[in-house]
């Protein structure tokens, strides 16, 4: 096998070794339970504590307003029903949900499944870039509203929704506003309070952090309950003993991430897409405005995305043709779908996703690799016109 | 500070580095994720399904009856409200829940919630040594009954029920039977065929894996939904990015596990209690008989537990007074109280929890310490007779 080029980072990311030498001792040597009232306990509570000191810092937020989940799927769980359960518990009689037709499968499916509970969801749909339109989240909302949760950046085509727009529009109509920002955090900057965020879904591993490991920004006074019930950890809004090693791992990814490696991804992003779309009759999904730094998606239109991915492989080039959480359902991507591409272009589409640890050299190592494929591909697909 | 002699494993335990040194490359080389379709997700894949496999084997279940989730607590939150939720959505009408009293918060907690969803729940007494009466279960089960969950070894007093017994009522009246395996897993046997189990939450954090992450067996067949949606991980029953790193760390640590370990454990603790007990007016919680290997729960009479604590931690040692999880709330055990304990035991008492790294000499040391902390405080006490 040749070195290996990993360009799917929007799966999951090489955790950072400054990341997992400061996780190490938790593991060993301060093991304690955070929530013992021993030394022992309390050592493991102060790095706990230091973590969520630094990630509430990111967004602008207070440390309690921080709580610690095991993933971003957890965390969109724990926010929409979360919201939902505590509004039937109390019978405010707010059970209308609206969010949009390309978010990540773990807010659309929360949303089926609240529907079974009683909730209603608006899925609103987006332009041919990815965008929802704030105008439509204005009509959408009625008084029975509960909360508009909308995914920050897209993990498939990147694009970033103007959220700051849409806090606006949530703070007038008294709706809470949720996002997933998994693939945007730390990517782009996140302010819960000048963008008016009542809830932020983030995690550890899209950022050079360990899997297994998330959190939830609920803002002060938000009325919420409980998804996990048990010892009443993290205010007791996420019950189960807390992953001191993964917290601290993930609060290291946040200390470490720079804005400045957000600049270089992202101008090596635009010099991949440059290369990229030299190749014919190739076509960027999504939009190259509002684009998470490290996202490509592609279509080539005549010939699969998986065989394009498969071949690269024996390159030692890791790139994937979509959300590798749908991988499990192997349906069609709802996102391409949603902003209109065609079944041609879905199945010839592949997403690169960068990170930190990538080079000039791996574009042009991967250009050099793809023309070669995309030809003999080409070559074999009915599809193909030239 | 003198050497640490830990003995709060109840609580959480040391990671085993040869657990560590297994999770390694999976933070910086074998990072993918498991489910990307290509190479580098297959590898983690691999590993998890290694894991599986491991512990599958110990319970001797098949590996596609383990479901990954964080730990115990979501182990016990899916048990119960994924049955609920099932029996509800499909209209089965089972809206009954078996438990009893000393359950840890995660299942006791989880029933008031689903209490206010439209669950029945019977709390089942136990008697002075934390024992249920089968016959108890057999009068309570009614036709509406879905499930019986029983804490297999108490996480205060060590009691070990007689889950062979409740199998086979259970599996004759046709209800699911669910054990929180946490503290005896690994340290007494469970075989989910022999037993009639249906559903076994355990962890890997009690048994020298890391924190973050845990499993429920569920047996082929078992009418249950997810409680995190997303994107179908986990045969559809938790979503989630695959925490690869706590999972080959959970497999491992089972792997690992010896019964020779166990068995010297236990003679450690009888040793230890031996010991114990030629201390005036100390009287041992639990059972003598149906214990835990690792747990010893001693009460005073007259002295606070919490002073006796602190000032061992003077001295490097390390117990607790109570589950790590019940320190949120402070409130009084209500396991101790269950099984009869008046206040002045309740306030008195003691956790001290062993592991296979404990010795000979840190009992011994131990004793010597804890002596004349023992008559300083009843020289102190307003309770102290002599």
């Amino acid at each position: 096998m040749a070195k290996i080029i990993y360009l799917d980072n929007a799966a999951t990311t090489q955790t950072d070794s400054k990341v997992l030498g400061k996780m190490l001792p938790s593991f060993t040597k301060e093991y304690g339970n955070a929530s013992s009232s021993h030394f022992f306990g309390k050592q493991a509570r102060e790095s706990i504590e230091k973590a969520r000191e630094i990630i509430a810092k990111k967004l602008n937020s207070s440390p309690e307003e921080i709580i610690f989940t095991s993933g971003g799927t957890e965390s969109n769980n724990l926010a929409l029903k979360g919201l939902f359960f505590n509004s039937r518990n109390r019978e405010l009689g707010k059970n209308h949900i609206i969010t949009t037709k390309i978010e990540h499968d773990c807010i659309l499916n929360t949303c089926k499944w609240l529907e079974k509970q009683g909730a209603k969801v608006t899925y609103l749909d987006v332009d041919n870039q990815g965008l929802v339109n704030p105008k439509e989240i204005v009509s959408a909302i009625t008084p029975s509203t509960l909360v508009v949760s909308i995914i920050q950046g897209n993990n498939e085509i990147g694009t970033l929704q103007d959220i700051k727009e849409i806090g606006k529009i949530c703070k007038k109509k008294g709706v809470y506003f949720h996002i997933d920002a998994c693939q945007s955090f730390t990517k782009t900057p996140i302010d819960v309070k000048k963008h008016n965020l009542d809830l932020v879904t983030i995690n550890a591993h899209k950022i050079h952090g360990p899997k297994g490991v998330g959190a939830l920004f609920i803002k002060k006074g938000t009325k919420i309950e409980a998804l996990l019930n048990g010892g009443g950890h993290e205010r007791g809004l996420r019950s189960g003993t807390e992953n001191t090693s993964g917290v601290i791992g993930f609060g290291e990814a946040v200390r470490i991430s720079k804005t400045q490696d957000i600049n270089k991804i992202q101008k090596l992003r635009d010099y991949f897409i440059k290369q990229l779309l030299k190749i014919e009759k190739t076509k960027i999904n999504g939009s190259l405005k509002n684009r998470l730094a490290n996202n490509i998606n592609l279509s080539f239109g005549d010939i699969e995305g998986e065989a394009i991915s498969s071949h690269l492989e024996n390159f030692g080039i890791v790139i994937s043709t979509g959300s590798a959480c749908a991988s499990h359902t192997l349906k069609k991507s709802h996102v391409l779908k949603a902003i209109g591409c065609n079944d041609l272009e879905i199945n010839s589409s592949i997403r690169i996703s960068l990170s930190k640890y990538n080079t000039k050299t791996h574009v042009d190592y991967f250009i050099k690799k793809l023309k070669p494929v995309v030809k003999t591909l080409r070559q074999m697909s009915p599809y193909a016109t030239t």
